[in-house]
């Protein structure tokens, strides 16, 4: 069996899902059709492989190798999430999700059976495309957010979570930390692709992620007076579109200045006619630096240069962060151990947020990414070599047979597992069984 | 009866028409229901008066007060629009076409019988609101756009005006010029709610148009590559907001140089994620200046800056005239004669389009505005008092009392006729009856 044919034969099926035929890009949010096709996709191949799938009533799927009953907080968790931001790339999450499956077919290839439980998530609104708020299925999941706040959480046209779920058939009611499954793993780790262009000069396949840049989005309510365009002088306008437009190259000088980075890609202006004075913009900041110190400095001065403009125009401000991720350091032993399986793979921060950031709080994570030749993410130009996929999967597989067949890992709160010794990928024999009753944890 | 009786009357039926409850606003969009309530209660008021409602095919609706049949072009015009932008005021427009109702029933009151039919008219999609063409209704009566380009216009919602005319009952295939019925007509006299703040420094209530400014809207679509908001480097972005922002900018500040005005109110980001580098913003550029020469320059010096900040991002900027209305200037006879019925109004130009400036290209126009004490306009905001539209309504009687009664009016390619020597709005009594035969108009 070539690991490619696995691989690439998933990928066929999982590729054209919730897939724009226009633009060619993905639309797979949360709670609609497509996440249905999505869902129902990896359903059922789990079900193939004999993986029992558990929904955690957050939205997110858990296909069981091995007994999750037994897992007593040793089980090695893997996957990512299956939803995309408006017309983005197929891999951003899908890989991760479908280099799981493809990672156990690898392993059951050879005959490996897992010490531990391996576990395969497939994560809802990581990307916050349709509720604004990132992370969604695995912050629920942590208790990072209260449910009753996450029901309340709309969409453009209004509709809230609860009746996204409720019209998908899934109960709003139970949403919530659901700490019997978090005490069941011992570890996270989740491959994604590439989204940057780190990789790609270094030569290196795969890279393991060293820290997630702190990152936070804000709301920008620019409020004006709706005017006639044709008639109203500059000299009694209160034109918000001003003040935005100010903003927006404030930001961009700003961060770049700090080595911060500062971006609107959402705008809406009100009552969006083209002859008329807008009444309000509300535009959405989303800035990520290196520290948060920096993050922080960079929000403010932005947030001055927005307030200067806005007075200057008779215009009315409001901010309003919606959503705060503070500076993520992946378990240092985790990346370790993972890096000696690798045979030390480059080491890279990232300025994108992802589920393993959420559940970095609860257990140790990793995350492995596959070079993205480009760099592009976010976009239907987003993509990744079919061969760097399958490099992606061996080392995704390396990495769950030395955790789920060697000596139990190190969990929040634990002693640190020593790294093991063995060598690269495709080499990575099982190594020496271990007691599989790890610590309990918080 | 008390004038203002017939118009307070009038107007409390007619105001919540279309009225969004939340915003207070108009949205009274051509082809839509809150379109037929505007149309429905203006051909009730007009059969109650006993006038003949004669649809033009093109959405316009003329109400008959006398024959239409015998009318030899000399026919008196009179009325406005009934569509709004978005979250508009009730005036714009609205006005114009009670006024006309209510200008009737003083008429009729002082038991005056017009020796020259007198037709009220209401016209659809003004504002270009829903199918981007500002005065769609008046440009097909007149022969100003093709209907074939017309019917193929679309709402932001891609449906065709061609599928809106179906769905509300009205057939497509006969839109197009009603040289039939232009050539019934001799002037065409509109009142409109002023649209800026001109009337209320002067203390009049009722003043008079002089000229439309030239004006235009142009489409920009600043093509960049979409990309991740965490992860591409700012040296690696073509984010088109940005050249967006400064044209913003570069906008205001080169029409206020320049005497003229300019507008963004209308912009759509794509594919709008706040976590995500655009991958397209386009945006419309309302433009208007005092006259052709200053507002070509505007627009070129406008368009030079988006190029320039375009190319520095790396973004393809594709710019496209979508309409363009040339100086209109209100024919003088005609002017001069209402002048003299209003014994010297104030005489006003104005940056607003008007299907009487579109009318004005095949008879004599004049327009009547009413005082607007805030100036604001295109928004729930607009006002004009009571008291300020019932002299709006007596101005215009007595406009329509000389015009109809007295001698025929000039009409395009005719020798004009001389100004009435009667005096203010109230005690303008009809004039002489004349010859109804006015001469043929080509």
């Amino acid at each position: 069996m070539n690991p490619g044919d696995t691989f690439a034969g998933l990928w066929r099926e999982f590729e054209p899902l919730g897939r724009d035929p226009q633009t060619g890009g993905y639309r797979r949010y949360s709670w609609t059709p497509a996440d249905a096709a999505c869902r129902a996709w990896f359903t059922d191949q789990a079900e193939k492989r004999g993986l029992a799938v558990e929904p955690d009533n957050n939205g997110n799927l858990w296909a069981w190798w091995g007994s999750r009953v037994q897992a007593r907080a040793d089980a090695i968790a893997t996957g990512s999430h299956l939803d995309s931001v408006p017309d983005g790339g197929g891999f951003d999450g899908g890989l991760g999700v479908v280099a799981a499956l493809a990672a156990v077919d690898l392993l059951k290839a050879k005959n490996f059976t897992p010490e531990r439980a391996v576990v395969l998530a497939a994560f809802t609104e990581e990307e916050g495309a349709r509720f604004g708020v990132p992370c969604l299925g695995s912050r629920l999941l942590t208790g990072a957010i209260d449910p009753q706040t996450a029901r309340d959480l709309t969409d453009d046209a209004g509709v809230t979570l609860a009746e996204a779920m409720t019209a998908a058939g899934s109960d709003p009611a139970l949403i919530g930390p659901r700490d019997d499954l978090l005490g069941a793993i011992s570890v996270f780790v989740e491959l994604h692709v590439e989204q940057g262009r780190a990789l790609a000069p270094l030569g290196a396949a795969v890279g393991i992620a060293e820290s997630i840049w702190p990152h936070g989005r804000w709301r920008l309510d620019f409020a004006g007076q709706a005017d006639h365009a044709g008639t109203a002088r500059f000299a009694d306008r209160h034109d918000p579109m001003l003040p935005y437009a100010a903003t927006v190259l404030a930001a961009r000088q700003l961060a770049a200045r700090a080595g911060a980075l500062a971006t609107f890609g959402k705008v809406i202006a009100e009552p969006g006619g083209s002859n008329g004075v807008s009444a309000a913009v509300t535009a959405w900041l989303d800035a990520r630096a290196p520290d948060e110190d920096t993050l922080r400095d960079t929000v403010t001065s932005v947030r001055s240069a927005a307030e200067e403009s806005s007075a200057e125009h008779g215009v009315t401000l409001t901010v309003r962060q919606e959503s705060y991720t503070p500076v993520v350091r992946f378990d240092q032993d985790l990346r370790d151990r993972i890096a000696a399986v690798l045979a030390g793979p480059p080491v890279l921060p990232t300025g994108a947020g992802h589920d393993a950031g959420v559940l970095a709080a609860r257990l140790p994570t990793a995350m492995l990414f596959v070079r993205n030749p480009a760099g592009i993410s976010h976009s239907p130009a987003e993509h990744a070599d079919q061969a760097d996929c399958e490099a992606g999967v061996r080392a995704l597989a390396a990495v769950l047979e030395n955790l789920a067949g060697s000596a139990p890992t190190a969990s929040a709160g634990s002693a640190p597992a020593a790294p093991t010794a063995s060598a690269g990928p495709a080499s990575a024999g099982p190594a020496a069984p271990a007691d599989s009753a790890g610590p309990a944890r918080p």
